[in-house]
């Protein structure tokens, strides 16, 4: 198991600077009022490509060497880590193969397709992803750059965490959507090295709730083809994701699909901003659990915003 | 006729600095290629109460005289001015009574109650909603605060200029919606004195093109209950506006409502921000008339972002 380095999140830094944007932390009076807490949402909706994704995408694809650069990238995603790494993979001009779902958003296969990415799609399980991935890498060669457990995508991801220590002072916890656990794996390796005193909570649908499950049994439980409305997490803990969660996640809270769905829209109602419904699981989760978070400086990622606008949750039939 | 001066202006900034966001700039990579032009988004539906209304709406407020507060404060609108004057009446505890159309997005009407404003509802006409706020205006005696002809509330509009000025340094022109004027008004105020090369463009629907037809025609003009989906934009300037129109303005161009809407779901799905159907009218007007405004750099005023979640115009059976 090859566990990134706090050096690497500082290589990836540098790296990935020219790519990303710093995005903007955006507060609330009407959401502190609501929770009691002090909310700090750090807004990676408005990364490059729509999400957070776009960090650890652009360190791999910037750090590949020369030799890998024909071949291109590969990977199978649920929608966001294909659209970032087809991003990263076009800034540098090299070609991206991407396996997705046949039911991922209309939006997010467009996006992909907008960036140069070459879909191969699978049915909506883990196991039919990997098999028809493995198909896909062996017909191309490509490097593989899993969405999550790949210490470089991991190093990228922790740079947002960085920004956001920056922009505000004193925080006392950060609460972050989990899936796979990139995004909260990339969190522990900066703040256990800059912020050690800052709590991290993970956010999950209960309907996807196998990290909640395994942090609590002390080993990985996977589900395969959970449904949630929060569609980018939907995927399993792997080795390097476990790692990170199981020794620097203070709590794993979880938040019913209407819970989501109420807090997506009070977020895009009252703050004016287009989010995933993945992205309003941290906010579901700290009106579930008021007395966690109330009198609390929190950090909350706002991790997407590549939404299908003909679809919104709210609006379903 | 009681024109505005820019020193009203400054004093409006010093008054309304307290109760008002500095609202950001945001740039999309995406719409400069799109247009050809560099654009600067000033995102006035990240201001309080979700509108550049709040401006106009905290001056008058603020600027009240004690013997006039307990009457409170009285309007007519079509929703923003409505719910930023309950906004500042609120912050000022003072009463607010507003005359809506009934046909005013739900949306509306729920966020005046609950910044504490009393509403009286209308016709959809300004004939209608003139004779109902004499009424209402007769029987309880409030301070009347006209939606835009009105100098405290030009004022007010013209602080958002003074910051996109402030953010943004070299720009050409500034391209804002127009329904009675007022944002065009406070503009003209603040470029004709700060930055008299920066050119000013209207942007209006062609379906309530009654300040089009205005400029072109030399005098007033107005429609009776117009059409169109950028509901913040069916009234028609008066003497006030008409004045800063007259004297300011370099161009008014116009949109259909499909490119409207085109503008208005681009705006959403690439920069991802929730903001109304007026709003996205200057988006229109220059990808319309691009070759008036490729290559420059252009500012483009947001105004507000209260858009029933519901009834978005792209989901219209």
């Amino acid at each position: 198991m090859n566990i990134p380095s706090f050096d690497d999140a500082l290589a990836a830094r540098e790296r990935i600077t020219p790519w990303i944007h710093r995005t903007p932390v955006f507060t609330s009076s009407f959401m502190n009022e609501l929770t009691g807490a002090q909310l700090f949402f750090k807004c990676e909706n408005f990364q490059k490509a729509g999400a957070f994704k776009a960090r650890g995408a652009c360190n791999a694809v910037f750090g590949l060497p020369e030799d890998k650069l024909e071949k291109g990238v590969a990977t199978h995603s649920s929608g966001n880590h294909a659209l970032c790494l087809s991003y990263a993979a076009g800034r540098r001009g090299i070609p991206c193969y991407v396996v997705m779902p046949r039911t991922a958003p209309q939006a997010k296969k467009d996006a992909v397709r907008g960036y140069g990415g070459i879909i191969t799609e699978c049915e909506p399980s883990t196991s039919s992803r990997e098999e028809v991935f493995a198909r896909v890498q062996a017909e191309t060669g490509a490097e593989f750059v899993h969405p999550y457990n790949d210490p470089r995508v991991i190093a990228g991801q922790a740079t947002c965490s960085m920004e956001l220590i920056e922009q505000v002072e004193g925080l006392d916890a950060v609460v972050a959507p989990i899936g796979g656990g990139g995004m909260v794996s990339g969190t522990c390796l900066t703040l256990s090295n800059l912020a050690p005193e800052v709590k991290i909570y993970a956010a999950e649908p209960e309907q996807a709730d196998d990290a909640a499950r395994s942090f609590r049994a002390g080993h990985i439980i996977a589900d395969d083809a959970p449904q949630t409305v929060a569609d980018g997490l939907k995927v399993p803990l792997k080795d390097l994701t476990w790692h990170f969660v199981r020794n620097f996640v203070t709590d794993i809270h979880t938040a019913s699909e209407q819970e989501i769905m109420d807090a997506m829209r009070l977020i895009w109602q009252r703050m004016k901003i287009v989010m995933e419904p993945s992205s309003a699981v941290p906010l579901a989760v700290i009106l579930r659990n008021r007395d966690v978070f109330a009198g609390k400086r929190v950090g909350v990622i706002i991790t997407g915003g590549n939404v299908d606008l003909d679809r919104l949750p709210w609006q379903k039939a």
